[in-house]
């Protein structure tokens, strides 16, 4: 199972402590042996927390408790194994997460729905959940401030390096901290996919404005990426602020009080989410897509993640092809308005096409070089109106069937 | 660029001599060097013809050619070439397809409205049509009405078997027969491998009438098919009638005249769609999946198709690993009404997860057997209602990454 690490891979950055959480990784043995597979965060009395989750029509039981439980918007701990996905588990599955929960509310001294629970792995097998049950109060004992890249690493199932970010941003003139670390490496499609995320800030905020930032963040990272198109039974973000910073007050809507925590949020949410891409199953090559010239923002959105989506070009870029007709292709399958002879298709800088045909006597050159890289931009003009928007994705590689194609991988 | 001949493949059949259609195959050096890639067909005065094109919002100069000669349902020549698609070629690619009709009309003696034609290869270079011209003389004077073969062959690009099918049908007390030919090798791969599919009887049927018929037979057979989800910009299927055969008139609207031919059409569409799947790029399984239950034909048909082009799904058969658990994550990524606590899914045969969980103790012998066989079926039932719907695909293999992700392939 042990992949060779990405070789887009990227260093993971220190995270500081933050007030109000702790954390800490355990081998609990639900499948795998010999390394962490088993995650807690306790967070502090007043914690408020806001979630999104797949849009995959058969969910996860762990999906469906932290649906039931995200109202009151609460939260006091979480936890997290990686192994077995608890999907399709029917009546047991349910029963896992209730069990799950309970044993860690009983050793954090609070409500069993102040608990969310998350797993990855395998679909379709029975969680061993007895494990986590018994594995939780020592791992409790042992949660601490510095605990995050532990954390990181112990939600990891074939993703090939710990992926995590941080940044800060002010709030009414206080400078407070936003930092997260997420899993994913393949199943990863728009509207998240084999995809964990967890964020954390120190921030004071209630869980409805921060279910609004919350929601459009993950709509302008996550779901502008995509490695194979498959959508995960289990994708969730949860973002919990522990409420420990001062700061002046922030209101229920949120607001413009909550700007540059949004924009900061959004900054860490898209540098985790193109972290997963980068991790993508098989990956040699980060490739970025911007489609302007649409008749809307929503147009174009689709276009360039049908483009991000296609097999052609995701091969045509694993063997360094700058094969711009695949492009073409890919634009008019997508179904939104195109003219064919108003288009422009751009690789690294250089347009190959313009309106419809291919520039006369382009250096190809420049273009060469490029496919070479391991980040690439592709650039489609639609020449209709002003709608633009990006997306990323990876190549399409052997290593993608190798990884997929093994034995209940 | 030589592959193996598919796994798959299927031996070409005997396709008998047709009352009013001759056939001819050259080279004409557009591309390929020592193959034969133009081909011709000259039709009787009096042939009817439909014609169903492909989705894509760029399609090639060939394409927008055929829509706009198609209405009033003429035909009496076809001219295809490989090797060159001639698509993103603006101005240029339409003089093309403009000088190839015209050549084509003068050596037969009809108007270049009534000549169609089609093009499959590279995207976005001039298509060298004066090769076609000056070859078109000489191939027009030896065509002959067994040259099924060698149009079979001659419009081949990755494909590597050739593909074709005939039936007989019964109008009216009359029998008639009906016979096609295709191409195709990525459901839809721009570079090499759109799908272009020519079919002639030698029953008379009103333009009206064809149309019809071809466009249900299509729905029904092609687009239940996918090898990779991309769409070719010059996917083309045309359906001649060149009247020869003495039945009792048909009218313009068919009807229940039609019902054995339209029966017998669509068995023939089929078979000819299941051997694009069958030489789908790397396939090394055909797959067919049954989807039972749904809400609706519409929703089963969604369901049917998300498993077929889940990248996950067909590495997992690619590996002949019963992964049922991908296939209830492709069923919830399909958007479409579904009920985890009602699903079940099945493969070869046995039942391996029943109404939302996994089936306890389900002997995995078979299923290990059946996987290592060609021919792969997947059965989904939702639970929901009466709708049904079946789609098939090819497996995702080293193979698709080799051949589309060499340079230019």
């Amino acid at each position: 199972m042990a992949s060779p690490v990405s070789p887009l891979a990227v260093a993971m950055p220190h995270l500081p402590a933050m007030a109000g959480v702790r954390f800490g990784a355990a081998e609990a043995g639900i499948r795998y042996k010999g390394r962490t597979d088993l995650v807690m965060a306790e967070m502090a009395p007043g914690t408020t927390v806001a979630g999104v989750f797949t849009r995959n029509k058969c969910p996860g039981a762990p999906v469906d408790w932290c649906r039931a439980i995200l109202p009151p918007g609460h939260a006091r701990a979480l936890v997290v194994n990686a192994g077995n996905a608890n999907v399709f588990t029917g009546r047991a599955g349910a029963d896992a997460v209730s069990a799950t929960a309970a044993a860690a509310a009983s050793v954090v001294g609070c409500a069993a729905r102040e608990v969310f629970v998350a797993s990855t792995g395998v679909i379709g097998e029975q969680l061993p959940f007895e494990r986590i049950v018994v594995a939780l109060p020592d791992l409790q004992s042992r949660l601490t401030p510095d605990g995050w890249e532990a954390a990181a690493r112990g939600i990891m199932t074939t993703d090939t390096f710990p992926k995590a970010a941080t940044r800060t941003a002010m709030i009414g003139g206080t400078e407070i901290r936003i930092s997260g670390f997420c899993k994913g490496s393949g199943m990863v499609a728009p509207d998240m996919a084999t995809m964990l995320c967890f964020v954390f800030t120190d921030a004071k905020i209630p869980a409805s404005a921060l279910q609004g930032v919350l929601r459009r963040g993950v709509d302008a990272s996550f779901n502008c990426t995509t490695v194979d198109s498959d959508t995960s039974t289990s994708d969730t973000v949860l973002l919990f602020a522990t409420g420990q910073a001062a700061h002046p007050r922030v209101g229920v809507e949120g607001g413009r009080a909550l700007a540059d925590f949004a924009a900061k949020l959004n900054e860490l949410l898209l540098d985790l989410a193109l972290q997963v891409v980068r991790d993508g199953e098989g990956a040699r090559k980060l490739v970025r897509i911007d489609v302007t010239g649409a008749v809307s923002a929503k147009s174009a959105r689709r276009v360039a993640m049908a483009i991000a989506n296609s097999p052609l070009v995701k091969t045509a870029i694993a063997g360094e092809d700058a094969n711009w007709g695949r492009i073409v292709m890919a634009v008019g399958k997508a179904g939104e308005p195109a003219d064919r002879d108003l288009l422009s298709v751009g690789i690294g800088g250089t347009w190959m096409a313009r309106a419809g045909a291919v520039v006369p006597g382009y250096d190809e050159t420049p273009v060469v070089a490029h496919m070479k890289g391991h980040e690439i931009a592709i650039t489609v003009d639609l020449g209709l109106g002003r709608g633009r928007a990006t997306a990323w994705t990876c190549d399409l590689t052997h290593g993608y069937i190798d990884i997929n194609g093994s034995y209940r991988s």
